[in-house]
């Protein structure tokens, strides 16, 4: 089944509403909706604006009232068939007379599936996976999480040109700029969670929170997850009322993954040490390496990556290069290079 | 002294005329010149197409003939003062009656200096230093090798994003993807000299010539020099006649450079193993770095960068990153991060 201009039109409108800026991160999808009359023209928005408020849909057809009926409603994310906090959107949708239904992403939520099916019992035409790509992008995480029922894991690390995160002293303030430094706490302020291990705890004591351009915390602040068996000393900064944490008292990436996914938690960001960093890539659940590339050379002095215990070149983890950026800052610039992990060298 | 609209829009079709593509490497430096009437229409053009042709003011000149009377050369080098291959430019733009010179860089070079002078004890009214950057970022290698008696050097490694240049068993192919591998034919085109160590000859006997896309070495070659105090055996690929070749009996970058200057090399393109890389950065003569970062973890293997003696991060060497690409192969990515050394950290 085709869609018309007007659609297409309505589904760019759903996708830019689904991304609107400043809704708080949270377990839920971000979705658009926009509501168009028969003749094309729109009748109503909606988006979602964070756990326990109104569903995309829902807030489109409240606004619309009674022109909903005979409507086509537009929607970034295939209406949900289940009731949270909120009830079904298939069923909102049927009660308001909407007739036909275009949406971009599947639901593959095993709580939400099957308002697709649902919408059409009820009569309603039902179009799906138009734009799914640029859909999918905007909840990159939360599809990821759905679909590989673990966290999204993105891995941070600074080094220096010649693969160095300290010098032979031990000193390495800075191997990153200050730029490097504020881009990471933007990139942690976009995922839900901060994991480190209990060493980098009881060495380093950070207080894991997510500060703003002048060293502020931010109102809202992901999860602190320290994974490790040693117990935690009360004084340590990590257990401060900033923001909440939880010890995840494994040294099993994979069993630390699934307590985090049954905590809701969608993607993780990974700043511990070497040691850390190492479990997770050989147990092949690192999906997204940021890497802040300092122009320095030191020739010695600790590896910004652990012995992975690979032999031969045959065996390199490979990755693909995402993103190229370089940072500037008063102090000096970084290379910031993102990348994905090679899909065959990682794990469901 | 100030200048006309028609002689700086004169200076920009010099410069353009200085970069013509195809004008082989030598040991002078790329010059353009635009003969003006009067009335700021142009008489005649001219440039520079390599040692033993004419200079840029003489192939304008002869263009023009009688028409130079009375009119401004507008050209990017300092007119030069001495006989060479060919006349002093200088002799030629007063017999040829010009009345006025407008020039972009003045020539350092002591053979050549004086043009100026001359030019105004003639009565020719001179302005020199218009789009004097422009004019030296056309003859980089040759501005600094004057400046500094020394030649560029521009150190090229490849390294695997944690700083490996090969796995723990030695192997190595490939750490950078063919297109790295193709980047660094064309850079090696860019530069007069192409310098290894005596050690990487002897183990990996490369023949060191510049080839084109399909593998084919290019008609004009970089001279392969070779440092070190071991004697090459005779069978060494370097020693075949696809290019000249200069065995430089000596460790120490200094005087390897020395020589090469003597040689009239102004662009030094350092490829050798990583006790050569040491070598002149604990030297202060590396210029440039271009490193060929592959989007590849190993962990542990040969470092990319020998050690260097740095005991702590602020004896850290740093570098300014001035341009930063991602080269796309079919064989994978990788990012090509060109930087300079800090003036504080490299020598005269």
């Amino acid at each position: 089944m085709t869609i018309s201009e007007a659609e297409r039109g309505a589904m760019r409108r759903a996708l830019a509403l689904a991304a609107t800026p400043g809704v708080p991160l949270g377990p839920n999808p971000r979705v658009g909706c926009v509501l168009l009359a028969p003749d094309g023209t729109t009748i109503a928005e909606g988006f979602h604006r964070g756990a326990g408020t109104a569903h995309a849909e829902a807030a489109a057809l409240a606004e619309a009232g009674e022109a909903a009926r005979g409507a086509t409603a537009v929607v970034t994310l295939e209406p949900c068939n289940h009731t949270g906090r909120t009830g079904p959107c298939s069923e909102a949708l049927i009660a308001a007379g909407v007739r036909r239904v275009v949406y971009a992403q599947p639901d593959a939520n095993p709580l939400a599936v099957g308002g697709a099916g649902r919408l059409r019992e009820a009569g309603v035409e039902v179009v799906g996976g138009e734009m799914i790509d640029a859909a999918q992008a905007i909840n990159r995480a939360w599809t990821f999480a759905i679909a590989r029922r673990r966290p999204f894991v993105t891995w941070k690390f600074a080094t220096t040109l010649d693969g160095r995160s300290a010098a032979a002293d031990g000193t390495s303030r800075w191997v990153s700029s200050r730029a490097a430094r504020l881009d990471t706490h933007r990139l942690r302020s976009l995922c839900d969670t901060m994991l480190v291990g209990t060493h980098t705890v009881e060495v380093d004591d950070p207080e894991l929170t997510v500060r703003d351009e002048v060293d502020q915390p931010l109102a809202v602040q992901p999860l602190r997850a320290v994974m490790g068996l040693r117990d935690l000393a009360a004084d340590r900064r990590v257990l401060n009322d900033r923001a909440d944490t939880v010890h995840l008292r494994t040294r099993d990436p994979e069993e630390a993954l699934a307590r985090l996914h049954a905590l809701d938690r969608q993607h993780v960001f990974l700043e511990g040490g070497p040691t850390l960093a190492k479990a997770f890539l050989a147990a092949g659940l690192v999906d997204e390496v940021v890497a802040y590339v300092a122009p320095m050379l030191l020739g010695s002095g600790t590896s910004a990556v652990a012995n992975l215990g690979i032999q031969t070149i045959a065996d390199a983890l490979h990755l693909h290069v995402t993103d190229v950026t370089v940072l500037q800052g008063h102090d000096g610039e970084d290379t910031n290079v993102r990348l994905t992990m090679r899909p065959d060298q990682r794990r469901n």
